[in-house]
């Protein structure tokens, strides 16, 4: 994240993505995601170790909660920065991004 | 519907409403509820006549994704019009919005 | 199903089908279809009357819960039952039955 | 789980467990489970690059579809081996693995 190139602060990658509202909470969902892939890492174990299967489903739905939880974060993110900012500045761009975050939504509910 | 009032005709509820996306698709909102409710009360005879449980299930999932197929449309509707009306007119409606929507999604993505 | 011997046509439809594990939870299960229906209706007069979206989705969501309830009892019947049944005579059918349960239960979480 | 009995000590841990009916599968169970734990690194590195929201929405879709197929094939070998086992035995253990298997279903179905 450091810029060591003075000449070029003006433009670092996470200004350069400012628009992605996640950023700011970047490190939140690195630790999230740090998290479930453990937890995945746990359901390997699990197998491995031939333990109950409705132990192993308990835990697969712990799992998938959590990812969801990432997801609706990400999703809530997007709505309040990128869509909001496309409304905001009156462009073509809306229309798009709200038929692509509907559609990210609509996979989300069928998953 | 209908306004008696001519000194009120610059503002039936239609119109009063006219932020609510979903008026302009309003019959065909009304259609597919209309149809959903038919298969309900299909259920509700397989039941009585005591069909096989699997061919209930089968049509009960059918049912749910017919709602979830309602939802995502009146959800995309709200984002197009409420969300986006409120984030180009900049008032501080737009974040009230927008934890709506995310709450919404959450309840359709958990239920 | 059909029973060539006169000596039993006093076998009700409910007990012909016997082993369909809901009858005793019929009315219960009437019920709450019914209810379920009447909430599909509820649904219609909301767009009719051009509620806020977000409140009409909080509606979907809980009508979407309520059929998922009745699917869920509806599997556990079946299988306690049905599956259960063919289980324990030992017979070819268990796999089928098995086969179509998961089937049933793979709709179920994916819709 | 330990055996205090010496006698026993000839049942190796695969055998203790041989009516968990995943274990012909643990291979094809460990190898998806190390793809998603892998996929789910993957996110992380998305999110480290501050990839485009909806690019990794699609992405958990994805994972948590992956999880699901893992968690209805576990469901399959329970009630394929572990239920029906315990039904065909007919002893009174077949009530409660149903009761678990339907908790089971309902926490995938919710999640």
């Amino acid at each position: 994240m450091s810029s060591t190139d003075a000449t070029h602060t003006d433009a670092t990658p996470a200004e350069a993505h400012a628009h992605h509202g996640y950023i700011t909470e970047k490190e939140r969902y690195l630790n999230r995601l740090s998290r479930i892939e453990g937890q995945v890492r746990g359901l390997g174990r699990m197998v491995e170790d031939e333990r109950y299967c409705i132990d192993i489903l308990t835990q697969v739905s712990a799992v998938t909660k959590a990812l969801e939880t990432v997801a609706l974060g990400l999703l809530d993110d997007h709505l309040r920065h990128c869509v909001a900012d496309a409304a905001a500045s009156g462009g073509p761009g809306v229309e798009e991004k709200i038929a692509e975050a509907s559609a990210a939504i609509s996979r989300l509910v069928r998953s």
